[in-house]
């Protein structure tokens, strides 16, 4: 027997997995940010689940309605990846038996915040006694079967993409968790990253909407993660010849001897989108993002061989499956 | 301020709703045990999430299995109170560092052992690292929009019915709580209430087809409280003149000095459902339940005035608010 922190997230997932009897012609395999079940010929029913625990996901400095506010985003940004819209959140918590009613309060803001910042609706739930803050969001939503951007299907030629910079978020918590310092303006905004994620809602339907990618995620386990997990789910290999590096990002590295590519790549917690993009609906995709007052960021290309490789003035190296994952000490 | 444990599950609820802007023309209110968005004219996409937490809901002797069981059971259970078929289901759960490969295949077995006993399966979730056990189910279906049976449509002159008897598992929970003592048989049947609770799904998916429902709720939390839950949101009275008490429940009584009614009206952890029926079609609706090898145990009428009274014997009685309520000590 193992402890679940040998094993690390995935094959603790795998685990499970193979318990489960698999629904016939299930739309999207297991493994994809979202799952779903067919509602007719051309259409999906759409759900999402995903957990925040106080000891893991909420570092010092979050307050109780910024926590929950994040709990709902970060489904919602899983939504934005697949390019579904947000029809509903259910709400499941777990409370300790030392919140006051003022603590309950902050939490159902945070949880209408996040909803209401992305057009949808708190619609039910479920309240419990537990150990941690536990907050279980679940999102409902229902899109054309043909629309719905899988991880899987990249293929060799394309481009690859994301919607914004990294490494603010990885900085942020560098103040948060280790009391790195930075000046005011700087802290705020990295810190701000981490306490204040947006989900790239408009962007991910805008993108899906232009029929212009071939695979999505999102990047909350950092983007080296994601082109991971692109490339397993697409069976492709990438070269990335630039990483999106937030100026912010690069300061605060300066400043403490940090290499800006190690948290822009390796940092977990962002919110922007991974994709890979139609070579000949790169313009479309551009066209549809700066519609909704964002940039699409080519970062590199979709090979056929299965590697990942930064490739930048000349010198090549591997772009490690290095980032957030539970279990692992 | 005040503690949630002195505020109470219901108030703790109320006190986020409060903070929740309501979706427009939201097909189901708060409070009722699913939740909807409508799909078109006539259909409703209907959710539900309801967590488990080791510390509250998994007694000593419930197996990791049974555990992950009885977190899609219970459920499952609230769609079949309203008569809605689980397409799917989702589930998020929270492990304690101290788990092993082999606890994490338990979860996954009983996980999948509760979904396909009800025809559904699994088709995604989360992990993540808690102090406690948290197991957060989230079921997905499709219903008619007449068809689904709310808390809210009992009037007076309808019957109350439920599907089956009480009482079993306030006894097994003594038995596993507080260690009371059972000759073997009838111990097993006991602890097998708690321990393996069954949905009475196939039973509210007849009912509802029989149309012949004005309202309905499971008894998770005991038959008393859900008299209440649905006399508050129907706006009527109940006048009960029999307590379908479980033969193993009254010997259990018997035999440690306690009242048999008492562990019916207000055990908790129950599985039946608690129906009221128009008076000219219940003939139709045991009909339905005898179908599925049940029957529907008439227990008394709905009324106009406000009160929840046990006529039995010339005796009258209130039946009170108790039962299974979290946050209170």
């Amino acid at each position: 027997m193992r402890s679940i922190m040998e094993l690390g997230e995935k094959k603790v997932i795998k685990a499970i997995i193979d318990c489960l009897d698999k629904m016939p012609a299930m739309p999207i395999p297991f493994g994809d940010d979202v799952s779903a079940v067919e509602l007719d010929r051309n259409r999906l029913v759409v759900v999402k689940t995903d957990m925040l625990v106080g000891k893991t996901d909420v570092p010092p400095g979050m307050s109780l309605k910024q926590a929950a506010r994040k709990a709902v985003v970060m489904n919602i940004s899983d939504f934005a990846a697949k390019g579904v819209r947000p029809l509903a959140v259910l709400s499941s918590l777990g409370l300790p038996q030392s919140f006051t009613d003022e603590d309950v309060r902050q939490i159902g803001l945070g949880l209408n915040e996040g909803a209401r910042e992305y057009g949808t609706y708190i619609i039910g739930g479920d309240t419990n006694e537990a150990s941690d803050l536990v907050i279980s969001c679940s999102l409902l939503g229902v899109c054309g079967k043909r629309r719905l951007v899988k991880r899987s299907g990249a293929r060799p030629g394309d481009l690859v993409a994301t919607t914004g910079f990294f490494g603010k978020t990885a900085a942020g918590l560098k103040i948060l968790l280790e009391g790195s310092h930075a000046p005011r303006g700087l802290r705020k905004v990295l810190a701000e990253a981490v306490l204040l994620p947006r989900a790239r809602l408009k962007e991910g339907l805008a993108l899906a909407e232009a029929e212009a990618l071939t695979a999505s995620i999102d990047s909350s386990d950092g983007l080296a993660w994601s082109l991971h997990e692109l490339s397993e789910a697409s069976n492709v290999g990438f070269t990335i010849n630039s990483v999106p590096m937030a100026p912010e990002a690069i300061e605060f590295a300066e400043s403490h001897g940090l290499d800006p590519l190690e948290l822009s790549l390796y940092g977990g917690e962002e919110y922007e989108l991974v994709v890979t993009v139609r070579p000949e609906l790169c313009g479309k995709a551009s066209k549809a993002l700066l519609a909704c007052g964002a940039t699409l960021m080519r970062i590199g290309k979709v090979t056929e061989e299965k590697k990942i490789e930064l490739k930048t003035n000349g010198e090549t190296r591997p772009i490690q499956r290095r980032g957030w994952e539970h279990f692992r000490a």
